[in-house]
């Protein structure tokens, strides 16, 4: 399990010639153990996207167990990314396709003037937001749905179904905050939902927009996508497969 | 009022070649009205301490009003220094000497393996801390005292006295926070507390032995200065003189 700061990351996936979090934890793994290894996230963070519990395999012959594996990788990363546990794991295992679901939160702040110690945590909305709104609005995008209206449709392929267990808005202090668990997302479908929240917020949509905007699988009618430093992976979960338990 | 991130300056007070708090407003206030002011902070917090509510005044002879000078200078300012209000005070106000009382916040983080998101913000501590232990020898700080233990004595002229009214220790999830309210703070003064309390924290003090600390003057008896990125200028107050409401 990681912890990143993405601010100055281009993101999780290797590119070439980029600092990428993917890159930074397989350099660390070949320092410690030689070996050149593929590291498989379970999630693809964008470049600025923060996690608190991201979670990536590999496969090594390393004979040093896991808890002594943590701080000698965590004495080769940089800073801003840590290894928080290692875990042993079945044969065929993978962080990616066995993820059976996940949590992500998104920081809006909530005030006139932006924040200096926070302004790669959150995002700033100078409009005053109406809570219950965002909420009734928030509703109509629970359960097994087609999110096809909700993500970036140059990168998605395949089936565009996906269940939100929960899509909680809470104020903390001066801050607006989004938290949705669900069984995956499509690609900037996070983004894309917080986007339309404030559009409801702000008042721009009621809740039967939404509805209708899911109804319509037609992307050009949901809100903007966010931008990238309010958002988290806070947490990636695996059911009855093959998976380590639950962080 | 200004809220800064302390992380990239070389903290408050204007020193040659160096990137400052109080160079910044300064030059944002010059580019903005065309002057040179000198402008004086509350409480000249050190490289790496962060503030939510430091204040600061300066003499001008500008006719924008208050509001459209927020947005004009912030405007001007680095994305990690912002003026999050500012009032018009009667002539004569100080915003150092003026000050009734100050509040800091000194964030300990509380677990095995460092934090990429929190680095520069909270001190790591792998032992686990006695709460109770900390708050009892905090008891023993409060009140009016003569803290000449608890300050490098190098910085430090004339009369060491000073009243603590508050000093909370608090658990927030895998931090320790401690809060800190009182008149004023003697040089290195509430990062040296914090090094005792954790001295306290891990069994090495009991409060009978913080409170002969604070009665021998020695400063050699009391704990370490702790990093300066676990500290946070919350709050300066004023009380019945010449200076704005409590922010």
């Amino acid at each position: 399990m990681l912890e990143y700061d993405g601010t100055d990351f281009s993101g999780w996936q290797v590119q070439l010639g980029k600092r990428t979090v993917q890159g930074e934890v397989a350099r660390a793994v070949q320092r410690v153990t030689g070996e050149r290894v593929v590291v498989h996230g379970a999630s693809r963070t964008d470049a600025g996207v923060h996690a608190e519990g991201q979670v990536a395999h590999l496969r090594t012959r390393t004979r040093i167990g896991c808890d002594r594996l943590v701080h000698a990788l965590n004495a080769h990363l940089p800073p801003d990314v840590v290894v928080l546990r290692i875990d042993e794991v079945p044969e065929g295992f993978h962080a990616q396709y066995h993820a059976t679901g996940k949590t992500y939160r998104y920081r809006l702040l909530e005030r006139p003037v932006r924040s200096a110690l926070r302004r790669n945590r959150a995002y700033l909305v100078r409009t005053p937001l109406d809570l219950e709104r965002m909420r009734a609005s928030a509703a109509r995008l629970t359960g097994l749905r087609d999110f096809r209206a909700f993500c970036t449709e140059a990168r998605t392929r395949g089936r565009t179904e996906r269940r939100i267990d929960r899509l909680d808005v809470r104020r903390e202090g001066d801050e607006m905050v989004i938290e949705v668990s669900g069984s995956g997302f499509l690609y900037n479908m996070v983004r894309t939902i917080v986007g339309t929240l404030i559009w409801a917020g702000i008042g721009k949509l009621s809740p039967d927009d939404v509805s209708a905007i899911l109804e319509s699988k037609d992307r050009r009618r949901a809100g903007p996508v966010v931008p990238p430093q309010g958002l988290t992976l806070v947490e990636v979960r695996y059911g009855d497969g093959p998976g380590p338990a639950s962080p």
